[in-house]
C-alpha cells in the first residue's frame, strides 16, 4: 500500500513502470524461484555452521568473489613497468569514493619504500628560513580534510586516435576520488617565511624520477595540501606514503609522492616532467604552456564494455562520474542515441569542489540498442564537448587533457563497446 | 612574508604562536638537521633504484610500517572467535572514512561466504506479492549515495565499571563510518505491496545466527538502505558481503549481514537479539524497551593512550571524532582539565547527519599534565553526557549505549592513560 507516498512523484511514476514492466523482469523469475529455486526451498550450508571468527583478518580483504575487481594496465601502453600505469575498475564501483587498494598508480620509477623515520621534507630557496620537517614535525600543524579527485592527465588520451580501449576501466580509470587529511601548503611556506617575489615552487619527490613540477605560488597558497592520510589510513606506498602532495582540479602528475623538497622560486623550473610531457602541442606545432586543470568531464561506468547488461529489457540503472577541476559538478545529462537527444540524470548528491560526482538515470529499457553518452556541466557554465569541439581549438596533436563525450554502443544483447560517433 | 595573509585571524594567531615556540621544537631539529642528518646531506638509497612496478599489486595492502594498524580484539572479551567482536584502530586514523579492511567486525556465528549468484532476499509476511530478489534484481532500483556511521551498541560498554580499556582503540572502536550505496528499502517494500497494518518489519540474516531484528515500518521507509557497495566498492565478507542493511543511526546490531529476509508483521518479534540483549535494564530491573538511536558520543582519538604525544611541548594537534544517530554534530568542545573548562574545537567540515565528524583542537601545550575531554552537541540541542548524568537517567545495571564523556589523563611525558573523572 504505497500509494499513500506522494512525496516523490518521479520516482513513484518510475516504479509504476517498474512494477509494469518489471512484473515480466523481476516477478516472473520470483514465482519460479518460489516453488523451484532450491536456494529458497532448502537450508543452506551458510546457515548452518560457523563462519570466521574476528580474527580471520586483523586487515582484512575484498570478498574471493571479488577478484576481478582490481586495478588492470594495458600490456601494449606498458614498455617499462616501473614507468607505467594502471587502472582503476572504475566500471565496477560504485558511489564515489575509490579504495587506496585499487585506486590506480602512475610511476616515473616506480613505487619506492620509504619509511616514516627516514622522511624529510625540505623547504627552501626564496625563504627566510630553510626548513626541514621530520613526519611528526607534520602532525604538529593543522590539518585539513576534503575529498578530491586526481586524475592523470593521460586519462582518455588513448582515445584522441579514436575508440582503441574497450571499457571504462581503461579509457577512463585513470582516476581515483579519495578524503584527504594534510597540512595546507600555504602553513609550511608561512613557517618558513616565503618571500613576495617567490612566485613559483618546485615540488620534487624523492624517488629516483624526482617527478619535478612547477606549481604557482597562487595554487600553492589557496588549496594544496601536503597530505599524510587518505581515506582515514595512512597513505599506500603506492600513493605516495608516507607524504603526498595534493593539487585539487589539477592534473595528477602535480601530485608529486613520497615529496622531499619544494623550493620557493620565482620562475617554473621547466621540468622534463613539464615540458616534453604533459603539454598540448596545438595545431601550429607550439605548445601550449600549461594546461594545469582538468576540465568537466564524465562518462557512463555501466552499462558499459566491461559491465553489459544481464538481465534484459525493463527497468535499469544507468550510472557513472562526473568530475571538474574547476569546481562542483552542477548537472549531467545522459543521451541513448548518440547525443541527439539529452535527458538530465540525477545526481546522487549535489556536486562537490574537485571531487567525483555519482550519477544516477533510473530508466525502462525496451531493449533496442542505444549509443550511450554523458555530459558534464560545472559551477562555471563549461559543458563537457565532443571530440569534434575540442579537435577545433586542440587540432590533431594533443596526447594530453582528453576530456570529451565518451560513447558506448550497447546492443540488443546488452553487451557494450567503445565507439565514436561524429 | 605572510603578512599580508589577514583573511583567516585565528589561523595567523595560532602560526605566531607556533613560530615563537615551535621555533623551538621545529626549527632546532632543523638546524640540527641541516648539519648532522644524513638524511639531508647524503643521496638515499631510494632515490638511486628503482621501485615497484605497477602490476606490483593488482589489489594493494597498507604500507610494511602502517602493520599495527589493524582490527584487535581483546582477549578477555573474546570466549568464543564466532561470537565476538573487534575493534577498529580509531587512534591511528584520521578524516572520517573508515577503510573496510581495518573496521571493526561482530559477528554471532561468524563471517559467512555467500557469492551473488547464490544470494537471495525474500519479501515476505503482510504483502500484497511476496518477492524474491536475486542480486541483479537489487541492482536494478535505483540507488542512493549516504555516508553514515555504524556503532555497536555495546561499543564503550566496559566503561561503565570504570576506566577497563586503555586505548580508543578499545574503548570506542566498534565504530566504523563508510560511504554505502544500496536500494531504499522503501522501493523494496513497494514493489511488495506491503500492507499499511504492517507496522514492523523483521529482518533476518543468512548466517546461523540469522541475527533477527524488528524494525519499525516509520524508519524501514524512511532512510533504512539494502545496501551492496561500501566507499566504492563490494561490501567485504566480513560487513555483509553481498547485501547488508543500513539503519542510519540505529544500532549496529540492526545492520543485519548477509541479510536474507525481510517480513512485514503488526508487531515487534521481541526476537532474543532485541530481548535478551542490546536493552538498557534500568534501576528497577525493568528492561528498557528498546534503545535504538545511538545518541550523540565523541571521544578524542589522539592524544591517547595508543597515541601519546613523542614530540614534547610546544605545538599539539588535538584531535577527535564526534557523532549522533539523532542527525549533525553542530559543535564539540574539549577540555584539558577534566570538564572544568571548555574550548570549542574547530570541525573539519559541517556535520552530516548520522555520520562521523572530525574535530581538531590546534593548541600550544606547555608541557603539564591534562584530563583530556571532548563533548559533542547535536543538531537536535542534545549535549553529551557525564557518566555521573548519564547514571541519573540509568542506573547501575547498564551494559549497552555507553555514550559518556571520556577522560584521558595526558601526563608531562606525554603518555596517556584511561582515567576516570567525577
Amino acid at each position: 500500500m504505497s500509494e499513500n507516498d506522494t512525496s516523490k512523484p518521479s520516482r513513484r511514476a518510475f516504479l509504476s513502470g517498474a512494477a509494469t514492466v518489471g512484473a515480466g523482469a523481476i516477478a516472473s523469475s520470483v514465482a519460479q524461484a518460489q516453488t523451484a529455486d532450491p536456494l529458497i526451498t532448502q537450508p543452506q550450508e551458510w546457515a548452518q555452521g560457523f563462519g570466521d571468527g574476528v580474527d580471520a583478518a586483523p586487515y582484512g580483504l575484498p570478498s574471493q568473489y571479488e577478484g576481478d575487481v582490481i586495478r588492470r594496465n594495458v600490456e601494449w601502453l606498458t614498455a617499462d613497468q616501473i614507468s607505467s600505469i594502471n587502472f582503476t575498475p572504475i566500471h565496477a564501483l560504485d558511489g564515489t569514493i575509490t579504495p587506496q587498494g585499487c585506486a590506480f598508480e602512475r610511476h616515473h620509477s616506480g613505487a619506492i619504500d620509504l619509511s616514516k623515520s627516514d622522511y624529510r621534507l625540505m623547504i627552501n630557496g626564496l625563504v627566510d628560513t630553510p626548513l626541514v620537517f621530520t613526519y611528526e614535525d607534520l602532525k604538529r600543524f593543522p590539518r585539513e580534510n576534503h575529498v578530491y579527485f586526481c586524475e592523470c592527465a593521460a586519462n582518455t588520451g588513448m582515445e584522441w586516435a579514436g575508440a582503441q580501449l574497450n571499457g571504462a576501466q581503461f579509457t577512463h580509470g585513470m582516476i581515483h576520488n579519495m578524503e584527504y587529511t594534510g597540512v595546507p601548503l600555504r602553513l609550511l611556506l608561512e613557517e618558513a617565511g616565503y618571500d613576495v617575489a617567490g612566485k613559483w615552487v618546485f615540488v620534487e619527490g624523492a624517488d629516483a624520477s624526482s617527478n619535478g613540477r612547477s606549481i604557482p605560488m597562487d595554487k600553492a597558497l589557496d588549496d594544496v595540501l601536503v597530505a599524510f592520510k587518505a581515506n582515514g589510513e595512512a597513505l599506500r606506498k603506492e600513493h605516495g606514503y608516507p607524504v603526498r602532495l595534493v593539487v585539487p582540479g589539477w592534473e595528477g602528475n602535480m601530485w608529486v609522492k613520497w615529496i622531499r623538497r619544494i623550493e620557493v622560486t620565482n620562475f617554473p623550473v621547466e621540468s622534463r616532467e613539464e615540458t616534453s610531457k604533459y603539454t598540448d602541442t596545438l595545431e601550429n606545432g607550439v605548445s601550449r604552456k600549461w594546461t594545469w586543470v582538468m576540465d568537466a568531464k564524465s562518462v557512463v561506468t555501466s552499462p558499459s564494455p566491461q559491465t553489459p547488461i544481464k538481465h534484459g529489457k525493463g527497468p535499469l540503472v544507468i550510472t557513472g562520474l562526473a568530475w571538474s577541476g574547476n569546481g562542483a559538478i552542477k548537472r549531467v545529462d545522459v543521451s541513448k542515441d548518440g547525443g541527439k537527444t539529452w535527458e538530465a540524470a540525477r545526481l546522487a548528491k549535489p556536486g562537490e569542489k574537485m571531487a567525483l560526482t555519482r550519477f544516477y538515470l533510473d530508466t525502462d529499457w525496451d531493449g533496442s540498442e542505444m549509443l550511450l553518452q554523458s555530459r558534464a556541466m560545472d559551477e562555471t557554465g563549461y559543458v563537457q564537448p565532443t571530440k569534434t569541439q575540442l579537435r577545433e581549438v586542440r587540432g590533431l596533436n594533443s596526447i594530453y587533457h582528453n576530456n570529451c563525450i565518451q560513447t558506448w554502443w550497447v546492443r540488443s544483447n546488452g553487451e557494450a563497446e567503445n565507439v565514436e560517433v561524429s
